[in-house]
């Protein structure tokens, strides 16, 4: 198998209530909780680019994510991501050749009772495993690549653009 | 088993997670399931008075809450409500003679996967069975009559004022 | 508030999954958790009986949790206990003067999604701060004591005998 | 995207607590609330054949689920499947030709607070449509290759045979 390494950015995903602020806020990433539960026997690098809601995410915060991405030796590179610019944050690393990069967010918290998080970040694990080069969105059980996808909010699902 | 009233006014207890807009708001009230998974086997009434952040609630809110526990025919009244402005509301019904007022809320949104909800509401539903009549703040495992007690935001407890 | 002694026997609040074994077994009480959750601030004393089905329980088993219930310098004694013979195990306590024994255990493991643990023990431990002294069966949102309840195991409640 | 058909034979990603009979048992297919918490927007054909433990399986049962699995016109086939005897049931698979046959399972019910079952629905999903023809087992997020791996009971998770 070959290594993986994760990029984490914040989201939806790692949402988190902060009773002091009584409001939610962006938490620390809650895959490595993810990974242990699933009993992970394998190393992943984890490194945290940005703690952001999507739509906070700034020019720079995307320049650090590219730059992370070439950086990583690995070839398989999984990012978690808000989901609500996250084809766009995908269209910036378009043109890195020869790595496999799975975006991955939620549509509900990780800390909810009920959510698509553990599902998703599976899927996206199984994913970046699996897919030729190139860069893609992993949600609602469906990959798409980056480019030919955008969100229906109002549906809360990611569909062909 | 004297019948209880359960008056809802929203607060973290009940907030929820909405997508399209990216944010938690107050939803619907919780208390209902959170009975039903208990198996309760009695009536107990419910009637939502508002679904409100309580740093949202007016004094007309207050009015209205307060009317309702006077207009209810029964004397043991549960009420769920945001934890930022509950000894307040407190105070607005504590000269209601007669009735037993149990105020009872969360840190932590019952929907995600750790949170105090599930253990207040059971809490506060033997105190409100119990106590003599007056107004109290049932949270963090003690029970508080309305007045001695206050929010310390900073340690998410509440505590003799 | 008085101090309450804790003292946990095991049951099906704390059944965990053991996969080795391809089955679910009595672990570690869960109380402490749950407390924790809770956010309590108040000292409570936890001693662990025995960890059983309550269907397993002998008289040895009742011996030493009657034993427990007298030594402790506590008046308040909240048992965690299964729900099968939670009558059997009042009865073998209600000759102990002076002391509010509150049973109370869950129709659903605490580690499920989805369980009455929570709401049962907020329940149970309001019940032991605010009940005069005597035993007593915390269920299903109601007090019940001591050789006035049975278990309907149909329904999974329990219910005046 | 091709059209998926899915399954079911039990094991413990279906496991439920019976409090009637104080013991848990397989129940119902839990992986349909699965697909829905994570807004999946395909439908997928899903067919129970048993609701068993592994260990119970016979080989009666494994003759009707590669009957069923030969029978369905979806060339892509995800069975969730107990773990002690999965690698067992995809051996009695391994020589349908042309499909992707995935099997996965859990180590911990998906109706507890903590399991790996939606994580590895989520990976073997991704797994189902991206794998070449061939039967394949899908746990601790890593792709095996049917005849080339076993369970380590000890330490509850799948490693190379």
């Amino acid at each position: 198998m070959q290594p993986i390494a994760i990029l984490t950015t914040g989201g939806t995903i790692d949402k988190v209530y902060y009773d002091a602020l009584s409001k939610f806020s962006v938490g620390a990433p809650t895959l490595p909780r993810c990974f242990q539960e699933a009993n992970i026997n394998y190393e992943v690098s984890v490194r945290e680019i940005c703690r952001k809601d999507s739509l906070d995410m700034t020019d720079d915060d995307r320049a650090r994510l590219r730059a992370a991405a070439l950086a990583r030796p690995e070839s398989r590179i999984l990012v978690t991501h808000g989901t609500d610019t996250m084809t766009k944050s995908a269209e910036a690393l378009r043109d890195i050749p020869g790595k496999t990069i799975v975006f991955v967010g939620a549509m509900q918290p990780a800390h909810l009772r009920e959510t698509d998080a553990p599902f998703n970040l599976g899927f996206a694990t199984a994913a970046v495993q699996l897919l030729p080069p190139g860069v893609y969105i992993a949600m609602n059980g469906q990959v798409f690549p980056a480019g030919t996808v955008r969100k229906n909010r109002e549906a809360s699902r990611f569909e062909p653009a």
